[in-house]
């Protein structure tokens, strides 16, 4: 027996739920590129991407998912043969890694694991090694979606100025932005990117690029670069030219509708939102432990993000409860990718979610571990709804 | 601090949440009235009615909500000044039974009360009563969105059958069709009518009415009729004449495309769906009643209905309530009205509604409670949890 | 060979070609019906009725279509076996004498034609004669969507006060109001109607009533009232009251933003857009006419309408014209109905139509004229240019 | 005084008019991008593409516009240095050429003028001086929307076989896909590319690549690769290696939706109704002409494509024109761009666009030169119809 029928969520680290604001914005004529409110649309997303990013640097729209912008922000900024140092703390620094290799860069791996942040005192020694300053680059991710890591980048910053390092600090907030603090300039990032199908509401097909004045710099010198991606080109006087040929209007317009909703939200107030939720899930997974089969997969505590939680389950269960939730209770949970794929569930908690969608998904685990009789702790949800009215 | 801003829902007893396919069904041109496509969408309508109100009777489709369908009924097949049975079990079969005289019927009251269903065995006695057989009519509502109440048709037409009264049988289902069993044919209802609003899961503007054969033989002496009610113009050959006028085009493609949603799942699901989102909220109100101060509004457990469930609550602690769901979690609820308007709650479970909609606004209102401190016992959504593990 | 994939329109005179953000407006959740914006909208609704009907009365929406505001207008206001004038120029004025019948009225029609205005001196000849004031409304229609006349309310009204007659004044705006000047209250007009679907460019399902104090004060002795449409109920205190009932919520967001759209460009404006429109069309199938076939149904140049101009043609050329600017070119026009029905076609130029979609319409009938050989003169759409182009 | 009130066109060379049924495919939530219908949506998008581009090559889509395309085609064939041959006929085969130089590549440039189309002899000659082959790529448009010419790329083929050259072959079809024949495969064209924004009638956003299997074989030693772009991660039978990433799903079910209406009309149809409306515009330009002020930018006639028709006219009456069919008929029309900026229109009659929008738009154009004094040969939009009802 199916209770499915009804709105259905998308619990998965992205793309997110998006608003119906976000939806209907897109719904609506091409328009002209060349004059027009278009232009205006470009001059409001790229000036609110800089409150977003936290940054006084210039911002860039590409029509492109997040893999785009990884490259985009690597060939705008370095040269062929440059060495970079990638920061091992789940999957995507490391596909990160794996992009600039073919871009032609040298990517050197900081070993890290699955299951816990990178450590700022591994990155300091590393950086104190690197005597010639032959590391251009640093990269990292805020949050990794595959292990459900929280990086400390304003701690990471400080391993590299403990160090005196000259690298580009380069940080992918794709899982994060919009969701938990981001600083731009106060961290002293150099290059950060996302895209805008997780944090901030939209349908993918957008990221975004923020550079300071040193990444800008570096772009002087830069022989990477490619004629889609150049950030020159793209600060020419044509509105054109903002996105090196036609822009992708329908996008956009949802993108402003999106930052709309998010500035009269407060984007302070949107973090301290995924901050509430978030340990609700964690009290849920928390109690859900104690029956000794589910458990988290960060084990710092302090290390697991507010965008997504990352569970351990056996694989037999993994699969079947994401199946009864989707089939049976109406919401889509993410499954687990990478090196534990099969092996656990993910619950994002990111973008457009609210209290009743996050504890109606929490109870449609609960009902789903009971069901299929895998092995748990009681009174999650009520764990989450007690932590929620002390906070509240 | 609030956690809305996310996907908001209205669990409110109509309008119900619209499926977002039914709301993308409208978005589209106006088309010709007089030939092509609309045609078959009428046909498709009509067809749909019968099975939905499982009648072999007509069916008619009115620009109008259910107080247009109440005309309908009445003026269709009644004769000034007849006398009519209203029976009461909440507001709606009152406000019947007002609009009655309005017409110029007189309506007589079977009295009941707001916290129970409609006794056979009065029903009975009073036609017992009626050696005249001056009762043309007899009104009652299946299940009443201000009471929670269901009332049982199947018995009612057996009192009205032992008393061996001709009168016409005529049942409101607007807050059950879609929900609950209903048995036009089988059960020897004359005239049924409901609204587009509530299980039928499309925007209001939209009612419907079907007529038995001995409704029909009563139309032809009816002098009540207004041209636009009227169901001899709209057995009419022209296609316009179905609606006496231009047809509700936009309306029409929303209630074509609710149909095919509902008879995708399956009618019999959708009330076995509804049966059991209704208990769990039943189970959890049943745990937060311990507290002494919430409450079932109908004292009969078999007459609450399962597609609205209302809940007798203090005052100040109802409106609190509300306001909390809505403005900090996302959950609109409804609150009471008529002779006991501010004295509850009304959590609706009807139409387009999961088990992860529903589980999230039980744990919107147990947070509520426990964040208001308004006495209740701990454990409502677990106890909806745990019914639903067994049932399922 | 077809033309046809593109855009299409719809050119018939009712319903029209609904605005994008219209359609749009719709597409959003139902919300709640007790608090909230919706009371706003319903608000602003009724206060932009009295700005397009141009009264300082009361105004009145209903879910229904324009036969339903036909007996919202008669059943409020007059008694049974009240007799009433009914003027004719065509279909509809007749059609809602037939509603007035149905309803307990005696209709008396002022005999006009298919091809002529109401004559205000045979009006005020037939006032004269009813010595003991026996006719208690007179209606009529400003505009007859089926022969495309266009009526002078102004002058009927000075007909009305040169025979010193009483009966309320009730005009069907129905095919006119937004296109053409209306004015209530300075034309002494008692009771006006119209529809969402035609001049005020909404999807069909509402409809509006305006009364005036006159109107008002028939309306206390009235005996004809009926509960849906009853005007003392939705003056009642509660929203739901303005509706008796649920709102029909979407078609109040579309209205909602009709009105946005017809005031932000200016009612006057509007009215002159259709009156430059509709010459234009004119000119063209004046030129038409040269060929012997094609001619005005109208047989007087003034009373011809700006919503729609109705054309006569033999029956197979009819037919074959509308199939033709159908299926190759991409724009439905109407047919005839009524007695000239199958004899013409309708061309529409009323609501949200632009100069591009008009001449667009009239080259695609000229095509039409000349690719099936139907004897016209040439330069159709040559005229309306050049009309144009010293009228602009 | 404005007539533009209705709905608006966009008669410029792309974003065209998105067909309602589009938007509308793209009104609804995101999904999973593991597992699901998304992935149907992927397996038909990249078949389809076949059929579009008449290959049996492989398909390629990138969330990028036709710039991306540009670098995809480039980046994935060729290697850092190469030589590559620049087919100049207005602006943007030139804009390709700059792309390849930013991306490490050498352009030279085959000159030519922006009135005439590439002359394939001049191709071969250039071809037979390449004594030893240098040239490894040959850059051409089918259609430039600049200046308006096309592009005979089988005749360029055969000047290739001619000179028994080996470069590869590759076609920009952005402004031509779908509006007129192109035969990838017959043709002997090894990349082909186009975006989603004009002939296939779909937001910006999306671009295509196709390949054949000698551009196979040059891609295994390209050295300018980028991991966004690259084909071989591509090819991974993963479903997001598809998109090197998070696929763009609401573009996607907005270009399934326009496939299935492009071969719902039938791809040649389609080509054929292109023909037509871009013959009746021709005929209105050239009626037009004969005021000797207005007249083609591409001088050999049969080298006007049919997409866009691009006219010279003095700067002010260009300008003056453009705001007029804006600004008072309600239908945007484009200005000229590059060395021609300002001194022309472009009327692009690509897309969705139905014979109604086509004489509409010159029917406003008609007007606008009579209103606003442009001196014109007479009767335009009458030339356009009788040629229509000639070829139909």
């Amino acid at each position: 027996m199916s209770l499915r029928h009804g709105k259905e969520f998308l619990m998965i680290p992205g793309p997110t739920n998006v608003p119906e604001e976000v939806l209907r914005a897109m719904h609506r004529p091409a328009v002209d590129i060349y004059e027009g409110p278009l232009l205006d649309t470009t001059a409001y997303c790229l000036e609110r991407l800089k409150h977003v990013f936290r940054t006084q640097g210039k911002t860039y729209i590409y029509a492109a998912n997040g893999h785009g912008a990884w490259d985009a922000a690597l060939c705008n900024t370095l040269k062929r043969g440059d060495k970079i140092l990638v920061l091992e703390s789940g999957r995507f620094a490391l596909g990160w890694g794996e992009a600039a290799e073919v871009a032609g860069l040298q990517a050197e791996i900081l070993p890290g694991s699955w299951d816990r942040s990178v450590e700022p005192a591994r990155l300091e020694e590393r950086l104190r090694q690197d005597i010639k300053n032959e590391i251009s680059a640093i990269l990292v991710v805020q949050v990794d979606t595959a292990s459900g890591v929280w990086n400390d980048i304003a701690a990471l910053r400080k391993a590299i100025d403990a160090a005196g390092h000259p690298a580009l600090f380069m940080v992918d907030t794709i899982a994060s932005l919009g969701c938990m603090p981001f600083e731009m300039d106060a961290w002293g990032v150099d290059v950060a990117l996302t895209g805008s199908q997780k944090g901030l509401m939209c349908p993918p097909g957008l990221s975004f690029v923020a550079a300071s004045p040193k990444a800008d710099k570096a772009h002087e010198s830069a022989n990477l670069r490619t004629n889609y991606t150049d950030w020159t080109f793209r600060q020419g006087p044509e509105h054109y030219q903002k996105y090196c040929g036609t822009p992708p209007e329908h996008l956009l317009y949802a993108f402003q509708k999106a930052m709309e909703l998010l500035f009269a939200e407060g984007l302070e107030k949107a973090w301290h939102r995924h901050a509430l939720l978030a340990e609700a899930t964690r009290r849920a997974v928390g109690a859900w432990s104690e029956g000794g089969v589910v458990d988290f997969n960060i084990s710092e505590p302090h290390a697991r993000s507010n965008s997504v939680t990352v569970v351990r389950l056996e694989s037999d269960h993994a699969s079947d409860l994401r199946q009864f939730t989707k089939e049976v209770c109406g919401v889509t949970i993410g499954g687990t990718i990478g090196e534990i794929s099969g092996k656990g569930i993910r619950i994002a908690h990111m973008g457009h979610v609210n209290a009743v969608m996050l504890l109606g998904t929490l109870s449609a685990i609960e009902l789903g571990l009971e069901k299929l009789s895998i092995p748990h702790g009681k009174g999650g949800v009520q764990a989450a709804i007690d932590y929620l009215s002390e906070a509240l």
